[in-house]
């Protein structure tokens, strides 16, 4: 495709030679002659001088560099188009039921589905048009699912569970496990039944090997549009808002509620039953153990406000510092140790 | 199902009218008119004025509210009786192996057993009456497994490992995986063959994409009635008592001893070669680096008792503070700063 | 087998009875009489004067005990020699493919090579010699395999992922999911296309449900020999250098370097987009949130130098007295408390 197609696809202003052929993306970094780039921070513009990307993304004020150019108001998203409209989606899958699938004879497909080999669909489950189901995908019975769904192989979905239009279940995920709910009695953990189930609304995305656990009661609810990463562990009835981000093993206890826009760094914990509100942004490993205000940025273990923290850490390794420069203070002054002072200073 | 048809069946005192229609449960929060909800809290006394719920489950010795009660000692208990009256546990499962399953010659499948489409049971491999394997359960060879198992979609169970009776096996589940195991050696990691087993006693339930590994010699061992939540991971080699509950993505390294009825909080980690006593309850995301005796409550990082660690973390926002606040006692004293104190202090 | 064909086998040195009869291997401790056992670490001598073994591995300078010993420089690597002797690898998949196996007709399988129950291999992918795929194991298209690939059940391989030789995917691992990228507009959050790869080199070993993300653009790298724990994550366009070891629960976010020969412990993780140099050694539950030197060995969150983390995790409990002995000093010099300082102080 030249850089001229590009612009015209797109619908972007292009600057300089329209003719050049752009066969892939790239980032300025590591381009190489024939793919585009583009400029997505401006701290990051000397590396115009050096990249060999042919054509580069620009915001539409920047100088003209050596090369063509197209100009964009947000070129990140600009490039994410580009990156589309060169490698568009391939639907290597086909129509149809495999062979091989186990269907169930009150299960209802719809239309331009593809159901891969060895996948299973249990009674009374309806799943909407142009559903893609690969290898070894196992959705129980009575499951409810809108349109569009991707189901990566070896995906589970329990019984009961519900999903919206174009949820996306990547490898190895399961969605409906049993809430971990036990009352400890003395001959035993005597297990809570979780009748409940999980409702994904349109849009979601779940990570590979993540788990999202039926309510004891009721529905663990993940809103539209928000996307989960792999290993992720979503606890029997929370309830998560809309378009919030959750990275890689994450982890929330039974009960909590996001906010909508939450986003939750990698390993990031919440104890149960919390309500962490909109637009909340958690710094990766943080451990939640209260309510965090809508807004608030937390970091840390236990999870403070994450300018706080840094500050906090900062401190540490000047800790041992602290108490050599008391115990000269109190020479200094003559002040014996107090009460509960008795143990060996750390060094 | 009417009240007093429901304190029949379970045997429980009713106090007020027993004709109204029970069709469901709930928390007193979120109950409405035909459920039934109870009590486990008594600082949650004040939601039976508001509550909906048509019926709630009360201790005796609490005043009557405006609906009708039954009573019993032990409400949540109680509570989770009605649960299973009112909803069975579905046996979906047929009896019988599915055409699609593949189960070695030699295997022995007991009574009533449903094997599930795409199961395979591997050769010399035993299981007992009454199991569920759901799709996709991969059983490896020289297996043995009681009575009553169930398994959810795609759990594996790796050669000779030995499952006692009503073990749960939730989706994606691994259980006898290879020990992590290696010399590093000039030319690089050397594996230690991973030889031993995994023997997971009675009543023991293991959660999504959990893992459970095989030890290098001798057997991974978790006892009677332990419940292990999601994503969780037991290295090779760790002994686990009876009746633990280890909550979502909690690890532990290899060789580590749990005592019975430990609680471990999730993403709480343990060092390898541990011993935990009896009884000990572990915090949310607590690292434990050396043996805790048996009744210990701890918290943190690294893990101490939890009450020093709530007064230990309640300093951390005031860290920065202890450093004006010496500065300025050194000020007033004319003391210099002191050897190995001369970078800048943190603000 | 006797001691002495041990011997004679691995190229040991004997002293002793070489007639004794072998049938097993056991730690020290553990060891019943039939069993060879060996000492790893000097500071377990004495276990040699209880240890039912009835041979031990010992080094050449170590004094003779009274059972029968071979004599090795490294006793437990020589005592691995000795588990693989005793335990050689069962083959229990038979070369072929199995009936309910699917094989896309252009994929290409090398000789020798076991498609197990219920795996599938998608079109145009070529799967090397002596390949052993268990039951379920899913390839996807376009993916290319070297020789002596194990893929234990439910293993997943998406499209296009390059794996070296002797690579080894435990049960329930995710190659080439999707990475975790999005570009959060105010509708929603934007899916950035994840068109790259992952490349796994020689000798790669991936624990049970651990997930290793497609890059964005370009490739996410596992260097040859380096081994991954069950549960790990790696973010997308992460490169991983050579004989590193990660273990169980780990995770780096993407864009992260390492070296080679690393060693993460347990729950470890990094922030996205770090540089942590050769030889780095990072302590379990370890927060990387900043470059790491070649050879440094780090603990804590945030992680810092071992040798610092652990001066600093003793001050912990002491630091609520940090605040009384401020408070006397500030009484003694009838210095009032500052600005800023208001609160109440900490217990």
């Amino acid at each position: 495709m030249t850089l001229a197609e590009i612009a015209r696809a797109l619908g972007f202003e292009l600057r300089g030679d329209g003719s050049v052929e752009i066969a892939g993306v790239a980032p300025l970094e590591s381009a190489t002659p024939g793919t585009i780039s583009f400029l997505g921070d401006r701290r990051l513009a000397h590396l115009l001088a050096t990249t060999r990307a042919s054509a580069v993304i620009l915001p539409p004020e920047a100088p003209d560099p050596t090369m063509p150019t197209l100009r964009a108001h947000h070129p990140y998203l600009a490039f994410v188009g580009v990156v589309e409209l060169l490698h568009p989606p391939k639907r290597s899958a086909r129509p149809g039921v495999h062979p091989t699938a186990v269907v169930a004879p009150s299960a209802r497909i719809g239309a331009r589905a593809s159901i891969g080999p060895h996948a299973t669909v249990g009674e009374r489950t309806t799943i909407g048009a142009d559903a893609v189901l690969h290898a070894g995908v196992a959705i129980y019975e009575d499951v409810t699912i809108g349109d569009g769904l991707t189901a990566h192989a070896n995906a589970v979905v329990r019984e009961g569970v519900r999903l919206g239009d174009r949820v996306t279940l990547h490898a190895g995920s399961v969605i409906g496990s049993d809430g971990f709910g036990y009352l400890p009695l003395p001959d035993g953990n005597k297990k809570i039944p979780q009748v409940g189930t999980v409702v994904l609304e349109d849009d979601v995305e779940i990570g590979a090997c993540a788990t999202v656990d039926r309510a004891a009661l009721g529905a663990t609810v993940v809103g539209r549009g928000t996307k989960i990463d792999n290993l992720v562990m979503i606890g029997h009835g929370c309830r998560i808002g809309e378009h919030c981000l959750l990275a890689g093993q994450a982890g929330l206890a039974g009960g909590t509620k996001l906010g909508s826009r939450v986003m939750l760094g990698g390993q990031a914990g919440s104890a149960g039953h919390l309500t962490i509100g909109d637009g909340v942004q958690v710094g990766a490993q943080a451990g939640m153990h209260r309510d965090i205000a809508a807004g608030t940025v937390v970091s840390g273990y236990p999870a403070m406000e994450a300018r706080t923290w840094r500050r906090v850490i900062m401190t540490f390794p000047r800790l041992p510092e602290v108490f050599r420069r008391l115990r000269r203070l109190e020479r200094a002054l003559g002040i014996g140790r107090g009460e509960g002072d008795e143990e060996p200073e750390p060094r």
